[in-house]
């Protein structure tokens, strides 16, 4: 059982011409499935085609979705590509480093790229299981959307030679809407108890239980037990057999 | 002693965008050295600043030469970065062995990219030491210039530090006690209300309960939260500030 391909992520794209660039990048190392996040101009994009030189296969099949948390819904593993440094403590690694994980997993990967203009918020790089930086000239780092698309799946395309067709872990990590419902889980027991204070806190608190239960590699099986756990506490009762 | 920066040249570009999207490709990832092989448009190009995005500097210090025989003069390696079949016993390398050949040799090398439409002709590949050939998807191989620059310009950094930027773990996971520390209070909190039933699997769901949060890498400030998360649900009341 070999890892599926990743998943490239457009959160927010503004311009349809790297729309289709994206494509045109990803394609030429073998990268077809692409995901469109509330594209500012709406899809389908007529600027998108020409400049996908031919990448159409990829546009066609771009799926688009409203909210950030739906597009990685059923992916294990998030990566977001951003050059700026976060506030947020989630962990930084390089493009082989993401390459060589994305290949030891079983579960679906997905690389997320920002607007053109402003790159990731900080909520949807919150999202993500760790940040992938390619290291760029420090003095001159200005490396467009297709350019990092390009590097990223140039990367994972390098790795596939070298790519191990065994499964390295007992039980992949679960899906992403499993991680979102065991922190939803724990926001709304939280916020019954008048947790979240005072609002000007509130974000930053809400990021920090987000990293901490993304960083778990936590399977299905481990975050349902996590979430018998915190309703036998919060019920005082033991579960139903 | 350091091997110098591998030489970019431009063989008869068109575009005047495209040298400066070269330009840009380059110093990304540190290049500087472009030289210009009988530009179709002349040079100065008013069409490559703008599309250089800040990389003036590259430009500024480009050289123009009317012959390839004359730009490759004082390089002692020649690379013919290509994707086409050729006809020529010349060896075939990729980036990465590219990469390295030009880390272990002292003397200047360069890398030769051909006119836009066309690419390198037959005679200008035939002056290199080797080709270079980015493993592309064989069904839809469609890189531009920009892209091959900034792919062979990546790898040539990759090999200049083999160190990928370690990851950088922003905070080291706890040390085992503060994990014990965790484990004990849900242990506490659970047998409170009667979770460990019926007594044989017990043991089990205590085995489980350790698996699941020693494999987090939380670290010490990550464990407190949740301890404080958890001590909030319980007690019915927000953390003391």
């Amino acid at each position: 059982m070999t890892a599926p391909k990743p998943v490239i992520i457009l959160v927010q794209p503004q311009l349809g011409e790297n729309i289709g660039k994206a494509a045109r990048a990803m394609l030429n190392f073998g990268l077809t499935e692409m995901r469109l996040v509330a594209p500012r101009d709406g899809w389908p994009n007529p600027s998108a085609g020409p400049a996908a030189s031919g990448a159409d296969l990829v546009l066609e099949q771009a799926q688009v979705f409203d909210t950030l948390a739906k597009a990685v819904a059923d992916c294990s593993t998030v990566y977001a590509s951003t050059v700026r440094r976060r506030e947020l403590v989630v962990p930084v690694i390089g493009p082989e480093e993401m390459a060589q994980r994305i290949v030891g997993l079983t579960g679906r990967s997905a690389i997320l790229f920002g607007p053109e203009r402003s790159g990731l918020a900080t909520e949807d790089v919150a999202v993500a299981d760790a940040i992938v930086t390619v290291p760029i000239n420090p003095e001159f780092g200005s490396l467009n959307l297709a350019q990092a698309v390009i590097l990223l799946a140039y990367e994972w395309s390098r790795s596939q030679d070298l790519a191990q067709p065994t499964v390295r872990e007992v039980e992949p990590p679960a899906p992403h809407a499993d991680v979102d419902g065991l922190i939803g889980h724990w926001e709304a027991e939280l916020d019954a108890v008048g947790y979240f204070f005072p609002p000007e806190r509130t974000q930053a608190t809400r990021n920090t239980i987000r990293t901490i239960f993304t960083k778990t590699g936590w399977s299905t099986r481990e975050i349902k037990a996590v979430r018998g756990m915190l309703r036998a506490v919060v019920n005082r009762r033991p579960p139903r057999a």
